[in-house]
């Protein structure tokens, strides 16, 4: 039955493949500046700014993989770009806390070992994701949390901030006003490079007046992040519960690996037939090079190219 | 190929169902106290010592289910159990941190609801899995972290006592001495109840001399613990990381739904063919009340019971 949901659900997937294409592309991104009630008539200089801003960090990541880098490099330095960039909800951007006070999370993973890093909670570290990185790479963990992560983070050198940095002008406002809007963004980008491999790469602010220590799913390995050489790699944004109680990502990889249902397909019947309504979208894309850009909120902040000389910027149904 | 190596490893898997069963059990039940290296010439009393509480934690999960009980009741009474028995790396009996101190983990999930709750870093709450599901039943969340999950704690009036309460003359001597053994023990427990729900929990005391706030893989929902109606409930205990990069409840899970693998299938699958030697197992038990104890560990404290009489504690492969 839920495949029978799933072929009047198909209409609502986007298709961004040029129908033109022939054979897989060898090198594919898809990233996130997340997903939720995004006002449709949001003044066109701000939309302008947004979209400026994701095709900006889009040719990051392409230049990265056009010239044959990895794929880990290109997801690392597209979510870097845009933990720097105040738009989003990650990195410079975070939102407030109960307390007043900026909790980072991140996650990133190796599609070719299954590597990956998770860091939760962060206060004085500028980039989440490097130390979620430096998490993969430099410890034998996957998942650091508060103090502790950032004791590891100034063990192994990372760059750190006074909290301060993460105070903006804009996020106040909404905390303040506990605004509906932007309350859960998220940051993300998947990749595939020349050599086959795929990442994930995710990271947030969190949710606008969380407490309690609140940790969505973003670095939860299998909910808001997942990579893996045998299907595809995925970066996710919505209501993070949500998210991690039907591990997200790893259940597109599933469908994809065990059902071997296309990339698409996969990620319409888990955004539209399983996630409730407006809880937000993903991103992904498959070994093959296949792409998908999957939401049922009002909109998702997205961008995508491939070596076959796609290139997309969006925010609604557009 | 993967199913050609998973037919030489079936042998491995243990098969506890007797051979004269009638169609499905009614209730089922399995619980784990940790897998790893347990030295086969452990002193008698001691192993009688461990299979006296195992046996005594399943019979506490086995009155509840035989009498109609949930199974989210079942699985929260086992394992608030063995964490009240200082054998096991969980609860009273956690080991200790590279600084002296104790952070525990919970996790529990609701195989009817996809309901969850997850605590991490937690220093003061006598029994971190009551957190967890009050996190489930209390909160919007589903994962909290440190000093905001024990202020959840209070809010919620759960009992805490003071750090010393987790101080064991053992797990001293353990953490001093760097011991291998019990590294990385856990307490886990899967139910089937009279009314066809599947539920799980899980609890941990971490890793002997853990650094840096390192979560493992049981507050990580979809790797040390999951249940859905559909497939299975699952709980995990080893070696944290490799548990949360192969997200092994989840896969477990979804080689039952999407691959249609009996339940023993599907976890010998996970745990010999995926997962490395030594890495540790699981305990599951699938919504037909199929129940699978599997480990590739030298042992796993276990025990499993059913509304067919099946009754079985065990330590090694015996």
């Amino acid at each position: 039955m839920r495949f029978a949901v799933l072929a009047a659900l198909l209409g609502l997937a986007l298709h961004p493949r040029p129908a033109a294409a022939q054979g897989p592309p060898d090198w594919a991104i898809a990233l996130h500046g997340g997903a939720g009630t995004i006002a449709r008539d949001m003044p066109a200089a701000r939309a302008e700014g947004y979209r400026t801003s994701l095709g900006r960090s889009l040719d990051i990541g392409r230049r990265i993989l056009e010239r044959g880098g990895t794929s880990l490099e290109a997801v690392t330095a597209v979510v870097r770009s845009m933990e720097d960039d105040s738009l989003f909800n990650a990195g410079k951007g975070a939102v407030y806390t109960h307390e007043g006070t900026h909790e980072l999370d991140a996650a990133i993973m190796d599609g070719a070992t299954l590597g990956c890093g998770a860091v939760a909670g962060l206060r004085t570290i500028r980039n989440p994701i490097l130390l979620a990185r430096l998490v993969m790479e430099k410890s034998p963990h996957v998942l650091m949390m508060g103090a502790g992560a950032e004791a590891f983070g100034k063990s192994v050198g990372v760059e750190t901030v006074d909290p301060k940095y993460f105070d903006t002008q804009r996020r106040r406002e909404e905390w303040r006003k506990a605004l509906e809007e932007d309350k859960t963004g998220t940051v993300g980008c998947v990749a595939l490079d020349r050599h086959g491999n795929l990442a994930a790469a995710t990271s947030t602010g969190g949710l606008t007046d969380k407490r309690f220590g609140r940790v969505g799913d973003v670095p939860v390995i299998g909910a808001g992040t997942f990579a893996d050489n045998r299907s595809c790699a995925v970066s996710c944004t919505g209501k993070g519960e949500e998210f991690i109680r039907r591990t997200v990502a790893r259940d597109v990889a599933a469908l994809v690996e065990y059902k071997e249902l296309p990339l698409r397909e996969a990620a319409a019947l888990v955004v539209h037939g399983k996630l409730r309504p407006r809880d937000g979208g993903l991103v992904a894309v498959s070994r093959r090079g296949d792409i998908a850009l999957v939401f049922n909120s009002s909109g998702m902040y997205r961008a995508a190219a491939d070596a076959r000389g796609l290139r997309l910027v969006a925010i609604w149904d557009e």
